[in-house]
Order: C-alpha cells, then structure tokens, then sequence
C-alpha cells in the first residue's frame, strides 16, 4: 500500500473511533480514490470497500479484480456472475470482524442497491454519511493537493481568456464552449463543464449552453472548469458584448463587494453560514437579496462538489487546508445574470485565492 | 407531457399495481430519461421523481429548476439550500397521496442519501429495486429504439474498422483507441468505452487500455462502444498481428460456435439461464470451460449494462423486444483472450443481429 493510503487509513481509523463507528463502506467512486489512489471499474456489479478498526477488505466482482489488483494489497473477497455477492460479502463482513456492526458509515455517493445490500444484511444497524469521518478529512487538503488544484485554477484563468477571445457578435453560446474546450484540451486537461449564459440566459444559474448567438447588449456568465491530474478547476467570470444592459454594472460591484465581503469573512474557526452570511448582507442591503437565490459556495477537491458547502445554514466550522468555492450570483429574469466565483484555499490568516485573472467585467466591442 | 411519457407513465401504473406497489423513486438518471425523456441536472442536491397510482411529482432543488420546467408539467416541489429538502419532500409525498407508502420501489442506481432520505420517511416500508416494474418495461425497445440502436451499431462496425486499419506492429493499444475515437467523432457520436486488449492483456476482461505496442504474433481483445442521439453501442471483435499464438484459432472458433449456440437458444420464453448455459455448454465440452469467467451478456439499452442480464442464474424469461449481448470469452493468463460480442433484439422467431460486421479474426501483416 502506498504510504499516503496508509496515513490516510490512519487518520480514518482515528476519525470512526471517536465517532463511534463501527464499519464503513464505499463504493468504486471519489472517496475511495482519495483514501486509496484508486478505485475499481464501477458498474452495476455491487463493489465495496470495507474498514474496521481492526482492518480493512474488498466485496469484488471477479470480472473486475484483475485490473485493482496492482494498486492495492488489501484483500478480495471476489464474486462471480454466476454466485452473485451474497457469500463473498459475509466472508469479507468476516474478515474485518464487522458481521455485527451496530453504526455504519456509507458513502453517500454510491449506488442506492450498494447500500442497501449491506444495510439489509446489517439488521439493526444505524447509517449515516461520511460528513464526520471521510468527508472531513477530505476537506483539508495537503500541499500536494494544492499544487494540483492550482495547476488547475491557472489553466483554467487560460481558458477562460480563450472564451473571452472568442467572444463577439453572431458567435453562439456553443461555440465558445468550443474554443474553452479547445483550451483545456491543449494543455491536457479534460474540460469538466462549460455554462455559457448569454443575455437572458444568464439568469438560470445552471443554463444549458446552446445556440443562442451573442448580441450587442448581451452580459455572458461564462461558468467552467476542467481537470487534469485528477483535480478539477471552477471559475466564473463575466462578459459584455459592448455596453452592458441598464442596471448590469451597479449589479456587478454589488456582488463583487458581496465576494470581497465573504473573503474578509473568512477566517479558521469561522462557521461557512456567516461566510454566507457576510456575502447575502452585501446583496440584500444592495435591494437585490431576493435575486441571490443559491448557497454561497461549495468545496473543491476531487470533486468539483464536496464539502464544506457554504450555505446559510451549514454549522461547519472552517478550519486551515479547506479549499472551496466563493461565488455570489444574481438572478434577473428575462434580464441578465451575474455570477463571480473565486477558489480559496484556507489559510491561517485568511483566504487564498487561486485565480490570478480579475473579477472585471470583460467588455469585447459590438 | 409529450405522448411517448404518457404512455410509458400509464404502462408503468400497470407494472406497479400487478406488483402491489405503493410508490416509485427515481433518481435524475437513465430510469428518468426513459420515462420522460430528460432528467434535471444531478449533484448532491436530492432529487425525486415521485409515482404513485394518484399522479406524479418532483422533489426538485430550485437552482436546477429552471433548466427541467421546458421538459415537463409535473408538478416540482422545489426547496432552496437555505431550507434543505425535507418540507419539500413532505409536500411532494402529499401531494401524490403516498405519505403512508408500504412498499417502495427504489431506483438501484440513484444515490445512497437519495434513497435513505426517502427510506428514512417512510418507516416500516419494505423496498424493492426496478426489476419488476421499471426495469421490465425498459426490456422491451420499440421500433424507435430498435432504430436507433440500428444507427448505432452499424456506425460501431466502421469504428472497428477505423481501429483494424490503425493496427500494427509498433502501434500501442491507446493509438487505435485515439484511431476508434476519433471515427466515433466524425459520425457524430461520443466515444463510450475503448478496451484494447493486446497480447497477455487480452486475458484481463475489462483491461485498462494502456502503452503496450502490438507485437508480432499478438491477439488483441477489441471492445468499442459509441454514443449517438442517447443510445449506445457495444461490440468485440479480435485481432492478430501476423500468425496468432499456438491454440489460438482452436480457441477462437470455440468461442465462436458458442455465440452461434447461444443464438440458437434465443427464443421467447427461454429463460436466460438457458442462454447462457447453451454458450457455457460449447466452451466446456471445448475443454475451456475453466476460462470463461463471466457471464454471457447484458441489456443494451440507454445504458451500456441494462437487463436482461444472460448469466448462469438469471431465470428473466426473454421475450419480444429485447436487446442484449452474446459475448461468450475465454481467458488464458500470461497467453491470451478472446471475446467475440454481438448485440441482438429478440424478434417471435429469434434474434436478429445489429452488427454486420463478421466474427472472423482480422489479421494485420506482421
């Protein structure tokens, strides 16, 4: 096993102790690519890693063993097609002494018949998800998970300059998704998501890009990320097609004082609801709060959605290593949409921002 | 509602009301996008298509609202990350009257925490997966899908042969993955999977495509999969490099006379089982019964893996409309694997073969 899987193992294993845990399970998916560097080809054939306080084995479809068998030495318990899981998973329950665990953590993010499998076996047995085992250590990143993500936020900053670039009159939403995917893949990495949202459109947060063109008058929210070397990026930035609609520039320094705002209000020790809170005030005594109708921010590590999630009502407690999101929005319907999104790093005395590229509206001549 | 919905919603309510259902969950995935023709956007925020036999509804995050509104008139029931999702799941259970549901059908593949938040409500009530409602239903492809599957297919015939003509000696096994990717993309479909086997990789069934160079005397595992206008395709073929290994062409022409017997076997009314055992029966009397280590085939349907699954156990009868592989394989370590793929539906007299590209073994120069 790799020593970083090792520590980690570690810091788990200190984590369900103090949380009473007995078990916990995951499925092939993120968490088990950051505690072990890896995780087996996910299907419908039910996977699950397991780990105890005294150790640790894998429910294994055998169609799938042979490809996890060179990153890990932590033990198979296969299965074949033609037995199905029932047999190996009481072995590996077994194996890690857990036939009778009482509170079980699952991996919220795996497959409901996964779960299920191992809930129904554990009659009795309480759940609940990794958010005070796994989840919060995955929230503090180590430096070697900084580097990757600010590898990322820079290529990223690069991308978004390539929109920019291609941004102007007659030219679809499409089509500079196109030219930022074009970017991300020229510096070998997958773009991840490209929200093109011109005009209008920009009021739904999650548009679907498409081929509305741009025209003059047009403010673009232009939301992307893309990843490479396992970790992603997330940045938006905003853009106008000449002069921006009536309203738009007092919209935007509203919510860009709503960003600076929730980064003066980060600090270790701080809850993310008054980090929220820091940046709705802005909006709100702006007269615009009602328009501000999604959370402040999410964390980003593996995912590009993790916790900690900034939201009014999240009692997490910040602390040094956390990295995530800081981006206030507001929504006009059939007007426009502003969004700015910055990527910090959590550090003793205050917020790191990962993006070098300003918050300024980006104006390209109509 | 467009028609298609319509009537898959009401041939569902018959499903559920044979297998004494209360109430139906989906999750946003390939269930939703076969009953409905789209599912909102999916993140960590819980999302549910509620159906009982009184109506439908959706436990709907607000910020992905917008974006589902086009696709449907069932009601939402959105909730805000300020509020979190549990009056709004109380409102939607009300509102299709299942507040007190006893038996629930899950979908398999949503997540953990969708599912429990759901399972948590409804105390007492016994859960069961989509087999025998949704899941039943998905089986039989009409003529619409039966075309696009078509389209697919054929395009996946000339995909592979992008790939034989990329194939030789010297060239590793993610350059003709880059060579069949890149034909999916000029017909306009998205590269699903690639598995390029070459050499002792070809023993690993689901080998990761890796750096290998295709040397003299190999036999390389092709099994390609596209994606176009929301349907897949998927299809293994075999390769050689020069002069196969000793044994090889005995092995081939076994694994072939299986995927004949398994043809001959398909009828409505078999039972699954009954597949596969006729394709198990070829390998074994062939002496390779120990190095067919999977199951016969799988569903192929908006997903890649649906049911029907042909395995050793399965006792699913099939029946008119159903789509799967046949792809029998042995596996010989260290030597060399061999898999031979064809997709069929099921028509009254038999199966009818999507690809029309022979099973025979292309041979490059060496």
């Amino acid at each position: 096993m790799p020593d970083a899987a090792k520590h980690r193992l570690e810091a788990l294993r200190a984590r369900m102790q103090a949380a009473g845990v007995d078990l916990l399970a995951l499925g092939p998916g993120t968490h088990m690519q950051w505690l072990l560097g890896f995780y087996p080809h996910p299907d419908e054939r039910p996977c699950l890693l397991l780990v105890s306080a005294s150790g640790e084995a894998f429910l294994m479809p055998s169609i799938n063993a042979e490809g996890s068998r060179e990153h890990t030495d932590i033990a198979f318990h296969p299965w074949a097609d033609a037995d199905g899981p029932d047999a190996a998973l009481t072995a590996a329950l077994a194996d890690v002494g857990a036939d009778a665990a009482k509170t079980v953590v699952l991996d919220e993010t795996m497959r409901a018949d996964f779960a299920l499998l191992l809930l129904d076996r554990l009659q009795g047995a309480a759940h609940q998800f990794t958010d005070a085992t796994l989840g919060a250590l995955r929230m503090r990143k180590d430096e070697a998970e900084f580097a990757l993500l600010k590898e990322n936020a820079l290529i990223n900053d690069r991308a978004m300059q390539a929109g920019f670039a291609a941004a102007r009159p007659g030219v679809s939403e499409r089509e500079i998704a196109a030219a930022i995917r074009a970017h991300f893949k020229s510096e070998d990495a997958e773009p991840a998501f490209t929200i093109i949202g011109s005009g209008p459109n920009g009021a739904f947060p999650h548009h679907h890009t498409g081929d509305r063109k741009l025209q003059p008058g047009d403010a673009v929210v232009i939301d992307i990320g893309g990843r490479k070397d396992g970790y992603p990026s997330d940045m938006t930035r905003m853009l106008a097609v000449g002069h921006p609609p009536d309203g738009y520039a007092e919209a935007h320094a509203l919510v860009d004082r709503a960003v600076e705002a929730a980064l003066a209000a980060c600090r270790p020790g701080v809850r993310a609801m008054d980090v929220d809170a820091a940046a709705r005030r802005v909006i709100t005594e702006g007269g615009l709060g009602d328009a501000f109708i999604h959370r402040t921010g999410h964390g980003l590590g593996i995912d590009v959605h993790e916790p900690p999630y900034i939201t009014s009502v999240s009692e997490t407690v910040l602390d040094e290593g956390m990295v995530f999101s800081i981006e206030p929005g507001v929504y006009l319907p059939g007007r426009f949409g502003i969004r700015l999104e910055e990527i910090v790093i959590l550090r003793k005395d205050g917020p790191e921002v990962f993006s070098e590229l300003p918050r300024t509206l980006h104006v390209v001549e109509s």
